[in-house]
């Protein structure tokens, strides 16, 4: 199964009456250990580039970084302001 | 369950022996219909800043965007060069 399928057996019912919302998963699998992650670093420019086409209030962005020894995973949901 | 046990869940057990990879989703649930989408431009930026961070070789990108009227999602998979 496609990760493209998974997001949409989980889109909820509700989805249109829901705000629009962006999703970012960035998930590195690597073959060492104990080399420096990227991702913190890599999280701060996807944000700007994010907020050259979305209008993103701070306050509407949760991350959610987890690391284990060969993945890492780097999770942005943001909720978008309505716009008519 | 969130993505990120999605995440955890799919992984081969021969994640060990295969070459590092980057996987990027981008999903923008829509609230109206018939707005334009940014996720073509999105993906071009989003490539220039992985750049930045590792060497990627255009032959071990794939690209996948698929859109429906409340859903647009953008797969980026990239194998990453081996480092010693």
């Amino acid at each position: 199964m496609s990760l493209l399928n998974y997001f949409k057996r989980t889109k909820p019912n509700t989805a249109r009456l829901a705000k629009e919302r962006l999703q970012i998963l960035v998930a590195h699998e690597r073959s060492a250990r104990n080399q420096p992650s990227y991702l913190p670093e890599l999280q701060k420019e996807l944000m700007a580039v994010i907020k050259k086409y979305v209008q993103v209030n701070q306050d509407d962005i949760s991350i959610n970084y987890e690391s284990d020894d060969d993945q890492e995973t780097l999770e942005l949901n943001i909720v978008l302001p309505e716009h008519d």
